[in-house]
């Protein structure tokens, strides 16, 4: 299943992120069936707030242009932050691994326009929970709680 | 006024961009009085889609924590992208220069519950009106369009 491929891929940053300190959430940008960015949560290996899973991945992707036929792989639903550059640049499909995790907004993802298909992938909740139950404040610090 | 050296910081920002080639929007993040941090939009600088002003400005801020008490000061009216950062943040408050030639999102950052101040500044709608008729499609690609 073509799913499959990318999540495993966005799955594979959220755990080399967990290996350097950081947060487990990883992300890749694909478009025409191949991966054209990939990144990861970074808050805590550069100090940046903004450096979100989603946000780092369409950085890495560089000056894309047209985000017509993209989609965007995230390991957990996304944030208003990284909704937003969803929302801003148009990116027409987003597809997470859970939001059990995390709510996320998948409802104003919606309502902007954006197709959002929730995998429900056990190996993401898996190890989102283990992150979460070991490290509350730098994930609540993560999400502006 | 208050006010006026907060958003001349943020339009030196957006001066210095301009004179790196880059799109001419400044920000600074105040608290107690304080900036404790500036950025600009560096998509051109750095090739970096997601570098708008007030991420750039967030990014150099650092790991801040929780954001309680802080203004956001940006010379244009933030786009979907740094309004999602300002909602997930929970950011208190805004003061933008001017939105005349960017609209931006000020009606959903208010039904967040985000305060939003218009200056209406001069020097802040002329820098970018002038930048945006010289660089249509730069100016389009920035805000996704």
């Amino acid at each position: 299943m073509e799913h499959d491929v990318f999540l495993r891929a966005a799955l594979d940053e959220a755990r080399q992120g967990l290996q350097e300190g950081g947060i487990p959430i990883g992300s890749v940008l694909v478009k025409d069936g191949r991966i054209i960015g990939r990144g990861r949560n970074r808050r805590v290996q550069q100090g940046d707030p903004m450096a979100h899973a989603e946000i780092d991945c369409l950085r890495q992707a560089g000056r894309v242009g047209r985000y017509e036929g993209t989609v965007l792989y995230s390991t957990l639903m996304p944030c208003y932050l990284c909704s937003g550059a969803v929302v801003q640049f148009r990116i027409p499909k987003v597809v997470v691994g859970e939001s059990v995790n995390f709510a996320g907004a998948p409802h104003w993802l919606r309502a902007q326009g954006a197709q959002i298909v929730d995998l429900g992938d056990e190996a993401c909740i898996g190890l989102m929970r283990g992150f979460i139950a070991s490290n509350p404040r730098l994930w609540n610090e993560d999400i502006g709680v």
